[in-house]
């Protein structure tokens, strides 16, 4: 398959985080830091409306990380997974993706509040958070298995970057 | 900014959709079709794990959309939005995200609940779906406002493609 897809960022990330060892990973990572969704000015006209939505799904890019491993050590496990069973940044494509609470827009830039990215990260896409799993029909796989082998209880709250 | 990603698929949907005029859109729409996520062969060690998580991210490509437009009219509503609070295939960097619910794995294939791309649409990249946020946080901009327009009610459920 030789078909590829170029993408060009949107904007940037302004986050606190300039190096990933900043970023709380593993099983139950709280991600509340702020941080502001840069709109580059031939874009901002896309905006309009957005101050009605509590959450946005950010589509970005580990800009920083070459290569891909298809299997892998996550921080949150003793054990090897494959990388779509993760949330790796050494994955193919290197998209990240991660839900925030859009706080307040300021012009071309966003307030919001739950950023898991390096300072200056492209984001190439963002969308409205609409729905919902409920949750008694949520499975979460290997992630059950780590938590009961790390002694972490489950009452802690899931953040969407691990 | 000259920056540019490139991203090459990992797999591709197979759907019942030939057209995107047999997809669901709008208020209500609800996703409930199946379909394959039939992943290249060079990438299926990454599945390794994927079978214990109920639901799934897919991040893939509106691959047969060209250009863009950052104020569009979406079939929910009767006036114009920016495509950043839309779900619009006409956008930047042309980016679909669904969140399907996995049935059952066959070597590369899974076979998945929820699909709404067309068959055929490359995907990039699938990541567990772990999280959610708590509904009593939620809030659905316009789509709050172009529902009570077209005389919809609140109970039915949604769906993450409109």
């Amino acid at each position: 398959m030789s078909t590829t897809f170029s993408m060009t960022p949107i904007g940037f990330a302004r986050t606190p985080f300039k190096d990933t060892s900043e970023i709380s990973k593993g099983i139950g990572a709280k991600h509340t830091r702020e941080g502001e969704l840069e709109i580059l000015p031939e874009m901002v006209a896309g905006l309009q409306d957005i101050e009605g939505f509590s959450h946005l799904y950010v589509l970005w890019v580990f800009d920083r990380v070459d290569g891909y491993e298809l299997i892998g050590r996550p921080p949150t496990d003793d054990r090897p997974r494959g990388v779509f069973a993760t949330r790796s940044p050494r994955r193919p494509n290197r998209l990240g993706l991660t839900v925030v609470r859009l706080m307040s827009r300021r012009g071309r830039q966003l307030l919001v509040r739950g950023v898991d990215m390096l300072d200056g990260t492209p984001i190439l896409d963002i969308k409205p958070y609409l729905s919902s799993v409920p949750p008694a029909e949520l499975k979460r796989g290997w992630i059950a298995d780590a938590e009961t082998r790390s002694g972490r209880g489950e009452d802690r709250e899931w953040t969407d970057g691990d």
